[in-house]
């Protein structure tokens, strides 16, 4: 008699909040491959990076939302979600957490920024493989047919081939109709920045304030870039690390001896 | 006759806050090595990590608060101070970009969730040479006295020698009397991070709510780490990137080629 394998348990969280339709693709995309346990913010926390609440305390509060899936809502950030969810509400690590599916591109730079990757990333610093999934459009009803086709596969891919624990994947899927997408491509991140130009504004009372608005500038030529397989229409999965050190720096550094 | 050089602009921000004393010290670091201009958040900003301001507007004040330097906070997170100084106050690119300094460390993991050195990340992906500081103390009144030294030592050593634009520094100041200091190491960020335990309240309504708090644990035994350089009273040097691509992990997927 063989033992009966347990289902994996899948961790879901997004930035987009709990009530975002890219959480429920999300969901439909791991749906059948294990245990779906949702842990979202509940409200929309984009652009949050790596921010952790410290200087207050946090809500948690069911929120039954999902037909069959336990949620959770909290009103912390995207990384504040996962800490909650594997001390809280697991009391176990998953085997696998997935936030997005963002609405609007993670690709380049956009991992820094992203609340979607940094709650990918807090899992995978927990020794948890993880991975987040962007769309590259921003509508509330944009078309996540090719989104969830490709999340399906990628999320049955890493469950069966266990990887690295602190595997990390960063996932950005063209908007365009499934099938003209023509596949999965491994890529790097693409050197890419945003040119920043604030709005300057004057309110009623004739004080000034701003608004952040900037144009996404891409420096990279490479066709091994996540941003080159986006604009040829394929996946891009890009492996992300949190060993930020910068070893060829560091190298020169070393040899040049400033600091003796 | 030989054209007078201009003195360098140097822009100082930080995560704990304008009136902070860690960034009076920073700016006494830095005085006669440049054109010292201040902008920083109106309120302590830590554990922000790369957040920025997208949902709201920003708003900037002049605050006359450190004698002879031109001074700026705003409502924006460290991340966003940096944008705006660029963009609104400088109009141009500072020289080098300094953060802190930082009360409490940002040693190893911390580097991702730390304010002060997403401040200085920012500007480094704007091509601004950047170092983060912080002393090994929360301290309101700390002795800032080996860090300034320190400090001052290598913002002169980085202004003088061209290495990088993208020059990114994480610098950590043990906090033991400068005498103590045994001189500068060139690290690799440490393989640590936080044990996360919730503490759970009741509020006077009966409904819970949770406060984040964590223990550090180091489950790196290298000698070539800044935990180890500041656990022997040296002060850490890491220098990072924002390149996050895990290249050991995309050459593995490469190689297998599960997505196919």
């Amino acid at each position: 008699m063989t033992k009966k394998k347990e289902q994996p348990i899948i961790l879901v969280t997004n930035d987009d909040g709990i009530t975002s339709p890219g959480i429920r693709y999300l969901i439909e995309a791991a749906k059948g491959l294990g245990k779906v346990v949702v842990v979202a913010p509940d409200k929309a926390q984009s652009g949050m990076g790596h921010a952790i609440t410290i200087g207050n305390s946090l809500r948690m509060d069911k929120a039954d939302i999902f037909p069959d899936v336990e949620a959770w809502q909290t009103s912390g950030t995207p990384v504040d979600c996962v800490k909650l969810a594997v001390d809280k509400i697991l009391h176990r690590k998953p085997d696998l957490c997935i936030s997005g599916i963002n609405h609007g591109a993670n690709h380049s730079i956009n991992v820094i920024y992203s609340g979607t990757m940094s709650a990918a990333m807090e899992a995978s610093i927990e020794s948890i493989p993880s991975i987040g999934f962007s769309l590259l459009d921003y509508k509330y009803d944009a078309d996540f047919s090719g989104a969830v086709f490709y999340a399906n596969k990628i999320i049955k891919t890493i469950l069966k081939n266990n990887l690295d624990k602190h595997l990390l994947l960063n996932v950005n899927i063209p908007s365009v109709p499934k099938k003209e997408i023509k596949g999965i491509k491994i890529c790097k991140q693409a050197y890419a920045k945003y040119k920043e130009e604030f709005d300057e504004r004057v309110d009623p009372h004739g004080r000034k304030y701003y608004w952040l608005t900037g144009e996404f500038i891409n420096f990279d030529k490479g066709e091994d870039t996540d941003v080159w397989a986006l604009q040829n229409n394929y996946v891009s999965v890009v492996p992300v690390q949190f060993d930020l050190t910068n070893y060829t720096l560091k190298k020169l550094l070393d040899r040049k001896k400033l600091f003796k």
